[in-house]
């Protein structure tokens, strides 16, 4: 590992971010869940991992933030390899082109949702991950130990009073996991999918883990620094493929515009990207764009692909 | 009361009812509740009752069928009497174009269902009608006392079958709650407005009872036999126009032109229409039409309109 | 005839209009057409006539308005009295829920409209009409007799201006056409369909024309003062299903409730109810309520069934 | 330009293309327009070619096909030179999760297309190409040249016919011209924008022709071998993220999955995809899936990207 690498690395990092420190303060940090609403919102973290092992960090990488639709990727990955590609019977993997949390489509299309990112298909993944026999704990322990090892590292844990606020409020999601156990879509009680649900959201990763955990999608599925192989160079290319198309609601078109890389965002304002054969990105700022994604950190993003010239499009 | 009266009355039922037998194999008994289900599908019967109590019957008229949907114009009239027209602040007074238990309209009308005949806007009528203090139990034994009184009979009950089996297939109606719950329409917990609205649909009358408990309708909200007024005449002329226009799920106008009177229609096979001014009429046939109403009992009222010139368009 | 009747007729006109001439200035003139936008805001008129034959009017009378939308009443009427009820292989009969305009609800329903009395069930009507071999200007001429016939009035014309007004901004009802074309529900030229359906809607009737010309539908379908059988009974009822129904875009279910009778509207401001078997009447004034409906000219004929208590609901 | 490294290429391409010939039998001929039902569906042809000028084909290279849809891309690269980003006030970007025929979303979304690959995006295109000055026939003269310039060939044409056969059935393109002119998103006459789209779908190309005339989108918008400069970098990354997201109809999730690379398929049977820095590759057979993108093409590029490993996801 190249001391000169990872010093060049640093510094494209150090350069991009402070290129638009003054994008921090635009935006409006999420405030459905109240728990979100209390984060301070000029926040901002970048942390980059390569396929060899060189690191950067800018700002407040070590501290933890709220994963969200993030976990939505690491759900989808987990519950792929526990239950195969049957799983494409209940969800499609196409964009959707309506807002994250729609019920329209999901009637047009007999509850059958449009892909594992909106909140619908994500859903029907986590009660697939659930599957008919385990435990909403056993399952939400299993899926923390996923996560764990896909970051290395056992301090990550759930912030319980994200997942109760959440929990609270989860009329909208409740609503669409009765439509589709309606459309016998839904093979637990909705109560212990919205369980699950609301804990894998309220993960707490900080941008360092954040970035290490999807390391693999950027080497073919391989850990590349503990050769695990996490899951098959095909399902690696579909869950990049899947963030590419989308990954960011109702701007993953300007994403790939902008940023140019497959990546997954939530509603805490994290982003992660993958640059195949190359590295992970995690990126943090609270304060979200018109379209629910961090304003700041996808700015970042955008410089950071125009100094590495790391955007496959 | 004049008995040349009731015998020309009882002789034109009895030539409407035995013109459409054929009819009563025709269409498919509901069968997505399985109570329902067992229902022998082959039952008919007819009852009038007059505002001057002049009364005819036909067929299984003593035999109780299960409400379902015609329940909707009970609570509805109730439920403006408890709490006013506020209640259309939260619900519409249009026909609904959608199927029933359609969704996407509730979605690009926020929340605000069409009309209380359809699910949604009858779940919002059940949640007015619970208010913020009433137990559920409370709650329905007073509308089954305002049924019974409507009815002048108190051996009317609630089937608990039914209502179970109902209750626990009530998937789509759960979406619609917590639909209307995430846009702040309803104010109970789903759990409690459910049970209410199970109960409500699995009440259990006979034609007799059915005719007699809308007969206020047809006399401008007060019952002409007990001179009580039930409803103002402003309320009786909006629930008389509710049903004309949206009483019959998507067949509404069908039936306007082929019965030409306010009515509203359950998939229990049962269908209870006022004539203004003149009488109140039930019918019921377990078979249904591919729009969800009583195949046999759309006919028969058909045939005793032609019979009567008692259409009012 | 009765002239005692006549005066009391005249008299409860007379009282029903004077109590809302403070309703006159409310809502706003149609402006989507410049030559409808050019009518003094401040008319109003009323006319009445009997199945046996007494008038009564108010106002403006005998001043002519464009009856737009009205007009979609005799092109049904005569539509089907020319091509039979196969008509409804190619429209429905049941109310839209959505606005007059939509196309969203054509899509799904692959291209046949929900009911003649919106603009795309209008145009199928229309195109019908056309047939396979007529031209535009015998089609228009021979609709224009059937609705002097109806209004025993020869004077009555088409209002070229209005008509081109429209013509020129007929876009939407342009691609309404368009759609059902690509799915065969559209036989002639879109430009022809569009021409006739322009005129007819430019056509200028007076409040005194219009009431004449639907006394036929207080009468099962026969002018009462010629004993012309103009449609069937069966037709007859049938329209006034429709107009009870689906009259006043998407307030039919408010108009129901407040008037009770079968009408239809256009935002030329007119209205014209059936009462039946009494008699016909035609209200005017072209500010508009939210819907599209004449705000003035409900509110007239709504105290006009409290005075006389011809409401049917 | 090395010869060993053409040998490889061409081998990897035969290999490709060797391995899915029965494949070619599978799926259904576009049949909406008779001339295109006219073309042998059995035809198969592949070509490659790389920013250093290396060239590879397979099967019927040098014959052409009608390239439909293909032709939105140059239209759009075209419009944005010529009118710049202002275009993407009257466009959107995201994909659009509907069919791409579909005027439902945009009702919703009052006359903006989601993006300029669905039919109601290319139209909005093809009207602001047409701007407001140029005639039909120079607009359609000076795309034609854009696209030999792009290609390096004079000898492409406009296949009259197809053009011909498709302006006759352009009903549901009409409408949709309507629907967004009626919300003033279509400046020119309806009739004129027809006639241009027509005209760029029906222009004929071989696989050759289409490799090279992508090559500038494989190479930051410089055309490589000839050095001049097509469209700026930024504008090359938009329209490659572009052909990403929407590039594949409602299927472009799964293209994005199994080729891995931005790519534009039309429906008659051509498919064109550029691998950033590396070649533009063309394909083409007849025979579609569901998704109207051709079947065999699809195949064909999925195993040239297992041989060459040119997926950039």
């Amino acid at each position: 590992m190249g001391f000169l690498l990872m010093s060049l690395l640093q510094a494209q990092l150090d350069r991009s971010c402070q290129s638009i420190q003054h994008e921090i303060g635009v935006g409006k940090v999420a405030d459905y869940i109240p728990a979100l609403a209390q984060v301070p919102s000029d926040k901002f973290a970048a942390a980059i991992i390569t396929v060899t092992g060189e690191t950067a960090s800018f700002g407040a990488a070590k501290e933890a933030l709220s994963i969200q639709s993030i976990s939505k990727l690491f759900t989808l990955a987990s519950t792929l390899n526990l239950r195969g590609t049957k799983l494409w019977d209940r969800v499609g993997r196409e964009p959707s082109g309506n807002a994250f949390n729609s019920i329209v489509q999901l009637e047009m299309e007999c509850g059958i949702p449009r892909n594992p990112f909106i909140n619908a298909g994500a859903l029907v993944v986590t009660d697939a991950m659930l599957g008919d026999q385990q435990s909403t704990q056993d399952c939400t322990s299993d899926l923390l130990s996923f996560v764990r090892d896909l970051a290395q590292d056992n301090s990550i844990v759930i912030d319980e009073d994200v997942a109760r606020s959440e929990r609270d409020a989860a009329f909208r999601n409740a609503s669409l996991c009765y439509f589709m156990k309606n459309f016998k879509n839904l093979e637990r009680p909705v109560d212990d999918v919205l369980d699950v649900y609301c804990q894998q959201c309220a993960i707490s990763m900080n941008c360092k883990q954040l970035a290490r955990s999807a390391l693999f999608l950027a080497n073919n599925g391989i850990d590349p620094l503990t050769h695990k192989k996490i899951v098959s160079e095909e399902r690696a290319r579909r869950l990049n493929a899947m963030m590419m198309l989308c990954g960011h609601y109702d701007a993953s078109g300007d994403f790939a515009f902008r940023v140019g890389l497959p990546g997954k965002s939530g509603v805490g304002g994290g982003i992660v990207v993958v640059v195949p054969d190359v590295a992970a990105v995690a990126v943090w700022s609270p304060r979200l764009n018109a379209n629910g994604n961090s304003h700041a950190g996808t700015a970042a993003l955008e410089a950071l692909v125009r100094e590495t010239q790391w955007n496959v499009l």
